[in-house]
């Protein structure tokens, strides 16, 4: 008996092997998946692949199609992807329309976050063990590749994790649905080639092409380094992130631990000299936070400059940090906070 | 009285920054600095930055030019950059023509190996406190993209310090002579121009344009990165590069700190599980070190195979790791060393 196409089975075993990742829980229910699908290749391959898995493992699978309304015709697409989802024998399947707020962040920010609450919003009202996204190695690599451009630390250079709580607030292990990302080792060539193999047509979408989107750049400098580096550079990026990702886990563990240890703010120069300055620079971030600085407007020179009231201390005046928060050093203690 | 021309300023600054790394030795003796020069803009640009800052400070600074022979006329090449370096008023200026030895390693590798044990050489003999290399900021931002393309960790993509020990292998603060970097935060574009603000005619290599070694296949990588990213790439790969470089010395540490306080392997599985894995990877590399495995070959793929001992444990038989050191687990004690 031959086996499936080789695509078609790279990315079955991709699936089975994220599925290891999600608790059985009780043995009475049986689990629904739901894979969140926009019709293109790499979705497509996907809820081709779980319907398959979970199939075999007696579970359920269903989709979600998030329509954006950012485009002329979404609609319709959204539609033919439901349409392709029903076919795959996936069931529950629902078309979400979404109105996309504008933040500001930037029209890709705003539709994620949008899609995000769309998709913890069904999971929770579905019951589903786990939601199922597309992104392949190309888009992890290419997630490097933006972090590098903007000079980021490990944690933002460490791409996307295999699998997260969808609920990215919530603690891991409190039984609240994952979010995973299969297809994280699979190409984008393979997932093409899954969808020619079932005979699946997907939608190729227009913005793939369209240069005002960070994500089509970020496809262009990665299809151009490997064209320099050699076509190794794809999956030398994703490996870098899979590195990275836990020498950010490390540290992130290490400045909480010292946070918690610490007690509140002023801390002690020495005890803090103690500590090695991807630690000190983390704890500081940590404590920013705590204490209202916005994440995103906290950057690097930001922590390296409170960092220096501990090690190029010439008596320099209180810093300045995002949201009004302050750092100070007053002889041998060190504080960070919101002046009251 | 107006300033120097902005280039001539900014390499000057770059210097006058990293000889504060420099330690101050017995107040009897002139410090010596010494530049290895090769003529290029980058390493003139360093020449003439070093010199004038030197004679401010009451220093004394030389050059050293190394001869490959690699090229047709290498030998007229090193006359010209030690005439350049005569002229800058450095002293003393010596030439010194190496063979380099094959060792497999590519002949980038070769001649860097051949190069730096020529600077130690000279340093050595004439007591100098530093040498000071033109690495600029571009040069960083490929070093880190040629380690992404190799899928490295941390330490790899931390690039090159702006400063370490001359002798790799000596403990820093043992006073031998440093390594500095001055220009790692300066342009390429910045030493052409302070050459061009000075007079100098730097030479251009014809290598730089030689798709066969890796340095320009990354020199076009970055190239086509800043056109698709936007230039701020540059300073943004080297930025990273520098945040990855706190968090491996950080990492290193701790696994170095747990590799002293474990003993000789084997080591209790329980006491390693309290390892984060970014700590456990690097203590098996160490490990691996130790016993004689060579760290050139020691892949990540190696490492996480060994910490699969721990944490994916199904009584598999021994791992055999480069340079004839195993791997293996009985019951609760991981061993890794080399089978007597």
């Amino acid at each position: 008996m031959p086996g499936p196409p080789p695509a078609v089975a790279a990315v079955r075993v991709a699936v089975r092997r994220a599925l290891t990742q999600v608790p059985l829980g009780p043995p009475t229910a049986e689990p629904l998946l739901l894979v969140a699908c926009s019709g293109g290749p790499d979705s497509s391959a996907l809820a081709a692949g779980t319907g398959f898995v979970a199939s075999r493992l007696g579970w359920r699978a269903g989709a979600v199609v998030v329509d954006h309304g950012l485009q002329e015709g979404s609609a319709r697409v959204a539609q033919q992807a439901a349409a392709l989802c029903h076919e795959l024998g996936l069931d529950p399947v629902e078309v979400v329309a979404v109105e996309v707020v504008r933040t500001g962040e930037g029209p890709e920010a705003d539709a994620r976050r949008a899609r995000y609450a769309v998709l913890a919003d069904r999971a929770d009202a579905l019951g589903a063990r786990a939601v199922l996204v597309g992104h392949t190695l190309e888009d992890q690599a290419e997630q490097v590749l933006l972090g590098l451009a903007r000079g980021s630390g490990a944690r933002s250079l460490s791409g996307m994790p295999p699998w997260r709580p969808l609920d990215a607030a919530a603690d891991p292990g409190t039984g609240g649905a994952l979010l995973l990302r299969p297809l994280l080792g699979v190409t984008r060539q393979q997932t093409l080639q899954a969808c020619a193999e079932l005979g699946l047509e997907p939608w190729q979408d227009p913005h793939n092409v369209d240069p005002r989107y960070a994500r089509v750049r970020a496809r262009r400098a990665l299809a151009d380094v490997a064209v320099d580096l050699g076509p190794g550079v794809v999956a030398g990026l994703a490996r870098s992130a899979d590195l990275l990702r836990d020498d950010a886990d490390a540290l992130d563990a290490a400045a909480e631990t010292a946070y918690l240890g610490m007690g509140d703010p002023p801390w002690e120069a020495g005890r803090l000299r103690g500590l090695p300055r991807a630690v000190r620079t983390r704890l500081w971030r940590r404590a920013a936070l705590a204490s209202g600085s916005p994440g995103t407007d906290l950057t690097s020179e930001h922590l390296l400059a409170v960092d220096g009231l501990l090690t190029r201390w010439r008596g320099q005046g209180p810093l300045h940090l995002p949201g009004g928060v302050q750092a100070s050093r007053t002889g041998e203690q060190v504080w960070i906070g919101r002046p009251t």
